[in-house]
């Protein structure tokens, strides 16, 4: 008798296209696959697009949104080298991306990812070839490691991997969503001064919490003028640009001479606009991040257990919960949102 | 008896603002300073707006415009080591930016250059710091060696110092100024495959005799399209844009995966914007190149002599008619315009 | 019936060890896997040593030596979809090693090869999987484009991958092999100023041939004090040590502050020392070279075709020669050495 | 009346050399000079060989030993814009070099330090250029702030600025000296694991309490071995080489693939040996490290305060006891000695 399985699927995108709690075959492992028992998965504002426009994506349904997740190994195909029954894994956001240049051209960029152009993982079981997935870190829960993938791996691969901060720069986030959270804690742990923009006294004492060294309340005036004042005219030398938009100029006003901006959102707009001077005369990088690869996953795994990060979780949801799991989203959670199996 | 010099001197600054050939005496070099014997100097487009706007520069009256000479050390002050009468000196755009990070702060800029910040160089003696001077390359004469301090270096900046181009990369420049054909003598001599953009055919056909592999009208249709066509979709690894406004998103479009945008004008508008969309997903490295610091103009004059590169110059003016040489600025030359003195 | 070919084989490891030239069936590409037709082997010194002494590698008889090749798709296996039957191949020498960081650990070294860890290509046809090829460069015939995957590679990896020369830098090869050659011909095709150090006139007649712009008798006096004098005490930027042992010293001692020297071979000893004053002094970067991974042969190629390289081939044999060829491997070739089938 | 002051000087350069206190006038800070009030001056094993060998160094006499120090200004030359009386000052052990390439040339490495080739610090004033000081961290005292200068500076050019470490990168230093020392502080600030090889369990013991996650003790057996043990055979990422000799090759065999091997130091041998194997196949990067410039050392200076480093002082001196100071340093001190004025 074939076991059996609950997963959420789309049959159709759409904005409040709806969530099934759907019944289905758990996946035999093929050569070089591993079977994973999922734990957790962690949403992110881009499941929500996918949900709603589909982003260009070749989707077929039943849709398996979402494309981050934690679990452990219950099963391996032949062949399989990496992993054994019993271990503990997290999945990549980029499956086939291994280590320096990524897929795809100038025309079609890359963008071959889970709950996208793969099916995703809001399921009890996947099944996925073992290169697919890496190691969690022995000192997070299921649902903690579970917000890795993307929201994570973002913030390291902007401020680690490319960004090369160092003790003593000074880092700027904006607003409290997922990356910008992750872009704190890890800024932080590396002994740099981390600048957080945000909205209200409330929000910003808890990112004090988590060591943050100044919030600017962006109802509160011109952020970059706060920036000038707090760092004595420096500026900042890495900038997690979230909002997109006109925003993009003013962290153009804001970064150090020399210093980098690493545009990772686009939530104001799907245009970035600013002035020419600034990026002329300062010379700043500016780098759009779109998540990274699987070594670098790897290494900021090794970090996690390294440094002691937590992620920060606003809500636990239920597998049952799911859609309101997604609500939350367009609230804009405090940290992440998780669903634990 | 004074010996004295004749200069070209700016009392208002205005467009239109007249050009004055005015005598002085000859200056006599301080403690640390060289006297130089002009022989070349080139004109850039920045020249122009200083003299119609100031570009918010503390000018001051007389003002002697240009940042770009070559000359040769006529007599030394006290302390001076790195220089002796009789050698072949050019100038350098940041006096005082030696190597590493620039001066200046976020609020503030680094913009602290000859003929804007200080004096300028259209005269026929100057005196200034020795550290303000490197050697001229042997290969070149006066006029061409006058063209390397802001066009030349600007695009050896982007290219190599920050670029890092390397055979078989792919390299587009924007139009036939002074820096676009620095960037496509120095990517060809490199082994670099060469495409520029320009209107109409007789441009196009005297920047392939200059070693550009494809030529691109932009009167001809979309350019990015032409380049998707040309590279078979995978985009250009190096994009010099000069032209800035909306042009900006087209380069995001036409960059590949992990490709390079070198933002170093803003012929087109004084802002940039494009889509986010590319810059997240191709994730390319976007720099506003601000000309470069005096080791990487030293490094830059031992390639020229080394690849043999040649700049290009469109007109060699005669120092009487330096207002039709500024005349020139206005209608777009193919490489530089140089005075001779 | 079954189709046959013919190979060469070993059947035991020694100095002396018989190369035996024998049938067998013609493979068939399993899933994943491409058939190739065998044109051209090209022998590195390593294969002799690997005849002669395993290097420690798991040899499993019948052995196929020898690492570099190209050939044509002759067949392609199930899922197969980088390549089609027709395409023109060369081999990866780090089959698996895909980009960025190896494979391995500090224990044990990555050096899972073609022809050690994994059989060889001296064989009409090879069946592998299709990831261990790259397309061979449209501007080179099969024998020049079997010298890339190892030699080739190792120079370009070196100079560009890793040391990432400029025009105008110095940059100097010792000896006259394979790496040494490649090495001239990059190092001079990017502008560099190139120096070699060789025995006896003729052969650095030859070099100069090639594009070196200074060559050095080792056999006339210290090559070290003959670097200085044709630098004027500036040191080389870029040096390739290839003869290992006390050599590795005097590298330290010619390389200039801050240059790098690639360690790629060990002619005159298994060990390196030299003396620790220069390299505190002048901060040289040093790195072993241990040929690269595919995504930077991949480069290579491309620029191959850009700056029309013609690698030096000092003799081609034919496939019955092959015990000829292992000899000459002996005398020290001027270049390359190509078995043609 | 001339106001005079006290300072150690030496009259010969020998083994044993006799360290005189003697008296001379307040010097008077020339065009561009600081007079600095010196509050405290570190020494380091160097300045120990200067007084023993003179390090071919062109000493003059009578010779003020010592480079590093911590004071505060006391009055200014004309011209001077970097500080003002009153400022809390550190030295530059490289006068001069400000950013990116060292001064000097292949034969004559960059070697112009204070202390050996410039006049030393032992001084209860001195007067030198404004641009050899840099502002002491807000957060040490002026013993602690005077250990910054080179061993401080040493250990963070190895590992930051040129090494690049990260949060969960493993970290081998060896010894307790000074370098050492800081470099287990810095990597461990910046979340590395950190290994310190050393002899004895009480300083093992002591490292741990530092921050240290891994001591092995040199005098148990083979140390790569414990490292290969600890490391699961990944090898390290970043070794601070200090002993030289044939520990470098010990070195070779412990770094990870793709690792790094920073040379800062000669305790067992003026010349380093190993084995080329490890070198050519995991490809490790090594770099000897000759303290660093100006703008490294403003970055630690930050970081300092950012991180709350405090440097480790085995010995605080009063300036009566300097000849027991240099006699501290033939024992091995745990950390830093110190003279305070």
């Amino acid at each position: 008798m074939t076991k059996t399985m609950k997963r959420w699927t789309l049959d159709t995108i759409a904005v409040g296209a709806p969530l099934n709690l759907t019944e289905t075959a758990v996946p035999k492992p093929a050569r070089g696959e591993v079977l994973v028992r999922v734990k957790a998965v962690s949403l992110n504002y881009r499941d929500k697009l996918v949900r709603e426009t589909g982003m260009g994506l070749p989707i077929q349904f039943p849709f398996v949104p979402a494309s981050d997740m934690a679990g452990v190994i219950e099963a391996v195909g032949d062949d399989v080298t990496r992993f054994a029954v019993g271990d503990r894994v997290i999945s990549t956001f980029h499956p086939g991306w291994i280590d320096g240049k990524p897929l795809g051209d100038a025309r079609t960029p890359p963008y071959k990812t889970l709950g996208g152009f793969y099916p995703g993982v809001l399921s009890e079981y996947i099944s996925m070839p073992e290169g697919w997935f890496v190691s969690a870190p022995a000192s997070l829960d299921y649902a903690e490691a579970s917000t890795l993938p993307c929201a994570g791996l973002t913030a390291w691969f902007a401020l680690v991997e490319r960004g090369k901060i160092r003790p003593g720069d000074s880092v700027l986030v904006q607003g409290t969503g997922g990356v910008a959270l992750f872009g704190l804690q890890i800024a932080a742990a590396q002994g740099a001064e981390v600048f957080v923009t945000s909205s209200g006294p409330e929000k910003l004492a808890r990112t004090k919490a988590l060591g943050a060294h100044h919030g600017i309340d962006r109802n509160k005036g011109d952020w970059v003028e706060e920036v000038y004042r707090l760092t004595n005219d420096q500026g900042i030398d890495h900038i997690i640009e979230i909002a997109g938009g006109p925003n993009f100029g003013q962290s153009l006003k804001a970064v150090a001479p020399h210093g980098r901006i690493s545009v990772i959102g686009v939530l104001e707009g799907f245009d970035i606009s600013g002035p020419a001077a600034p990026l002329l005369l300062k010379s700043p990088t500016v780098q759009g991040i779109g998540v990274g690869h699987r070594r670098s996953l790897e290494d900021f795994v090794r970090a996690v257990d390294s440094i002691g990060l937590k992620p920060v979780i606003d809500h636990r949801y239920a597998l049952g919960e799911v859609p309101a799991a997604f609500d939350h989203l367009d609230r804009g959670p405090f940290g992440k949102i998780v669903i634990e199996l």
